[in-house]
């Protein structure tokens, strides 16, 4: 199996290096990453500005390219011009933070494995709840495991991705895997007002949370409880209800 | 009605001077707006970079808020710190291109009014099916009539928001308007490859277009026909037959 991994926290980051290491046991796996931190760039491509890329070497003699980009532009160059044939499957991250509930939409994690789905590829993201200085050879460990589940699901075709958030737990803590839908309560989030050394105002988005009851059923929710949480999305945002609905709406 | 107004081309460009003559027919309009062009930024939002905010005075002593920063961070930062209260409705565009298939994962424009619509509040987006030098007036007086006629439909909630893509025709060449479900067929896209001074290659995405049979009942092939197509989209990415089916799969 040919794997394309890339991620958003940049080809130097901690995360993909443990994702390489344990993907390696399903096949040849090419990294091609951002050349630098790309972290809530949502689905961004660049359109006015060139690519350049780099052939790099990471540590323990992994070859990879680094790209000028953003993570859907990674996926886009490298199936357009530096692999040889198409992969069987991408995987993105493992990103320093989850990617659930509305931050799906903000996660460059995540769109990297959209952007696969939309080539026509069989693509995978995976996150880990934490923040801090995080404990990714565990992480990748259990990422190994779960895509080996996966992998064995007729129904993944490329048409939807995976969106995986890992819990940052030791095994034994882990309470299994469950499959959610994207939750879609609000964010509780605020801008900090400072000021600058020349007296001039600016601001800072200082927290974005979906705070609200856990509900099992949701990626929020499933990964708060110490689940695996496993949200197959995709990339068509018709809301078929209304359109349903407008459509017997000759007035309008 | 009190409309916040926004765009992905920046705020000094053509098209949402010409929405905000439009708008004022339906109500008091205040505008924050990137001060440069962001196009193809998707749903991005800054959050390693704070945000600057300026007040500026547009053509016509329109006044407005010109952000550093996304379209997404316009209207969070705009109902966050700007706006006095909650607007009735979000607008954003008119955008130079239309943002219909695939791109509009890609657009700018597209994901300020889905930030709204995250926010709570009802949003339109609106773009026009050309990218030359554009007779934005006859846009914005088209894209005044649909809204008129859409602010009657009571399913209009803050759930779902409206992808409206105008033809760049005089109006008896205008077909009509059509509900459509987003295209999701195959992108054709190639980058160049280009050689700098310094004999350094570098890669440039050329073109992304949807290239296939136009289907009337998607967003592509309306517009293409010549009609007006509203799309109603919402940021649920869930693909809820795939969960129905994993739920199904005790093996993995």
């Amino acid at each position: 199996m040919d794997i394309l991994l890339t991620n958003d926290d940049g080809i130097y980051a901690k995360g993909i290096a443990a994702l390489y290491q344990e993907l390696c046991a399903f096949g040849n796996v090419t990294v091609v990453a951002p050349e630098s931190e790309q972290s809530a760039v949502g689905h961004a491509i660049s359109l006015n500005q060139p690519l350049r890329v780099r052939q790099v070497t990471l540590d323990g003699n992994r070859p990879g390219w680094a790209v000028s980009g953003t993570p859907a532009d990674c996926v886009k160059i490298a199936i357009a011009e530096l692999l040889p044939a198409l992969p069987d499957l991408v995987v993105s991250g493992i990103n320093l933070g989850p990617n659930v509930g509305i931050n799906v939409l903000y996660s460059g994690t995540v769109s990297a494995a959209t952007e696969a789905s939309i080539l026509g590829l069989r693509a995978a993201a995976f996150s880990l709840d934490t923040y801090k200085s995080a404990e990714f050879t565990r992480a990748a460990t259990l990422a190994g495991k779960v895509l080996g589940g996966l992998l064995t699901w007729s129904g993944w075709t490329h048409e939807v991705c995976l969106n995986v958030n890992l819990p940052d737990l030791p095994p034994d803590l882990v309470r299994g895997v469950k499959f959610t839908r994207q939750d879609v309560g609000p964010l509780v989030e605020h801008f900090e007002r400072r000021v600058d050394p020349r007296e001039r105002i600016y601001y800072w988005l200082a927290e974005i949370n979906n705070r609200h009851a856990a509900d099992l059923s949701t990626d929020f929710g499933a990964l708060q409880a110490g689940y695996v949480s496993i949200t197959p999305i995709h990339h068509d945002l018709t809301h078929y209800p209304s359109l349903e609905e407008l459509l017997t709406q000759s007035a309008l």
